[in-house]
């Protein structure tokens, strides 16, 4: 059953695959097609959430699988839940566990009942169900809650893959039956690798359930951005359009505008985080790597017209800041990245209200994507 | 000569020894007793300049010797001087690199002439001479520059402490010699390890010398509180009145009080922002070790009267950034002590307007300085 809490609105209508929508859920209005910060263990890294809601952003993710490790669900769930123990009063989405299971962890087992993993902190032996990690997730209390599903890596064998993709189906229903918190939006998550004829029957299988909204889920973990568009491309037309469709973990600034242009609403990715630590700005004219010599005395910031707290300083400040091995780099760094991701899907936005989204693209292709000249 | 653009007022005049006054220097008016962060290298460790305003600090504190080997004074020059370069717009303090010089390095060699050593960094050979130091703080551009001194352990042989302290003065005479920055005030340093005659002798043959304030160097350096309380209160009688007192490196919130009942004005030490890196955090009702397992499901904040960003959350939510080492564990503690120390202060110069320091003095006594019961 849908939840009550939750709604979808394609605003205005349209039958165009770039799309505006409003999400409306228990804490909050999100305008899409959004980007969420990812807040993997109860903090997006680096920052406070003043600073956090300073980028603009709405919505933001926490991981599941790292939570459940570390405090621990019951103990979030004892404090008030992830809104009140975080202080983000904002719409949270939880993942489901499925990815990190996968990437993280070493897998001991894959059975119909559960994958069984080892803990990457200390190696317990723990194991995972598709009714364990909704539980997990409903004491989290976040408004938006994703199934488990199977990720395989890519390339596999297709039968693996035909394998994942159908348990991940047989699991997003029995996500559906163990949920018992009406508040709590549920999302399935397509599976299928980059053979479109899988994607088509996860997307006919999940569909037939009914769930707030629909993920991809299963790329960018390696294959050429052009075959993860091709999936999309291949998959968006069999998702009911009065639902929001999320592109799990994915991407580039660039990736994010492809994805829209495929009919995505939301989207996660530790990319302006992980690379903001890593000195790695993304801004306008393409990306900015602040360790290089050239920028040792550079007074211009990364972007004049940025807003945001690093575009304060001057590129040589902030070059400093990571030679000197200083936090400030990082956390600058950060609320930059997440303040050019959202001035990116606020353009976005506009330039679909304004019908000038696919011109705009194009004129972005081979520019945000590359190395600033 | 003493710097036009800087002065020190007691207001009100008084003849107690905890005194209130005001500091006026190109970069802004300072309330004394005033405690200064420290921000080594043109950072205040993990926060923002915004963050560093909003603990209520005025003053900051810069270190000669870290910037000097990095990013460099020339380049700070080039790039506006350290309040350009770090975007703290009010009153900077530098060190002279003194302290650091004989505690971060391998010393080569002292002489009249230079103290030689390597650097902490890559182990380049270096050499700063009290010239040099005044010329490296006048391309900063701090407020208040201060002269380079010969620091040595504590306990020393009695000549050695004697050698230093009367090479230190003729260190202080070089440094005013060198000076050629008008609008920076020039502060000498009282040294003579723990012996009050030579501290007597130094403070004389400092203040013959037109310096612009005068610090208590060389203390806290391993010995007994009580010890360095002696050394101050056997001191300060020697320096003028109507010029600005400093306790360089210290200290704990009681050792800040304990100053300022011996009268002095202004404070820096790194004990708010390492503590706060680690874990332990400072209160009205003592030391908190977040770390603690007490803590795990604590809904309280540390101070539920705190305005700081780490008292919005639950002390159960700080260990567990602390926990899963998040940076934000280190952001929030480091902006809680700042706040602390700076309430401490405001609430001593409320305590000393109000004629009731001493009491109040011996009410914190044995409180914040314990772990909280």
């Amino acid at each position: 059953m849908t939840s009550k809490s939750f709604s979808f609105q394609l605003n205005p209508p349209t039958e165009q695959s770039a799309r505006l929508g409003q999400i409306r859920c228990p804490h909050g209005t999100v305008d899409t097609p959004v980007f969420m910060p990812v807040g993997t263990v109860g903090t997006v890294k680096g920052l406070t959430v003043d600073q956090v809601e300073s980028t603009g952003a709405t919505m933001i993710l926490g991981n599941t699988y790292h939570l459940a490790l570390r405090p621990g669900s019951k103990l979030v769930e004892k404090l008030g839940g992830l809104h009140k123990f975080t202080g983000w009063q904002g719409p949270i989405l939880t993942d489901s566990g499925g990815f990190q299971v996968f990437s993280l962890s070493k897998i001991n087992k894959v059975t119909e009942e559960a994958a069984t993993f080892q803990s990457h902190i200390d190696g317990a032996k723990l194991e995972l169900t598709p009714e364990e990690s909704i539980r997990i997730q409903e004491r989290l209390g976040s408004d938006v809650a994703m199934v488990l599903d199977h990720v395989v890596a890519l390339p596999s064998e297709r039968k693996l893959v035909e394998e994942a993709m159908e348990r991940s189906t047989r699991w997003a229903a029995r996500c559906l039956d163990a949920a018992s918190r009406e508040q709590q939006a549920k999302f399935a998550i397509v599976q299928g690798g980059l053979d479109v004829s899988l994607r088509r029957r996860s997307s006919e299988g999940l569909t037939a359930l009914p769930f707030d909204g629909y993920a991809v889920g299963g790329l960018s973990v390696g294959e050429p951005p052009a075959e993860m568009y091709r999936v999309i491309e291949a998959t968006t037309p069999f998702l009911p359009r009065d639902k929001p469709r999320y592109l799990m973990g994915v991407g580039r600034p660039i990736d994010l505008l492809e994805g829209i242009a495929r009919g995505i609403d939301m989207f996660d990715c530790v990319m302006p985080t992980r690379n903001g630590r890593n000195a790695l700005a993304f801004t306008w004219n393409g990306t900015v790597r602040l360790r290089n010599a050239k920028h040792a005395e550079d007074p211009r910031p990364l972007d004049e017209n940025c807003p945001c707290l690093a575009c304060k300083h001057s590129r040589s400040y902030l070059r400093h800041l990571f030679n000197a091995k200083e936090m400030l780099g990082p956390i600058l760094l950060t609320h930059h990245n997440l303040t050019f991701y959202q001035l990116v899907m606020q353009e976005a936005r506009k330039q679909i209200a304004a019908g000038t989204f696919d011109d705009w693209l194009s004129r972005q292709r081979g520019v945000i994507d590359e190395p600033e000249r």
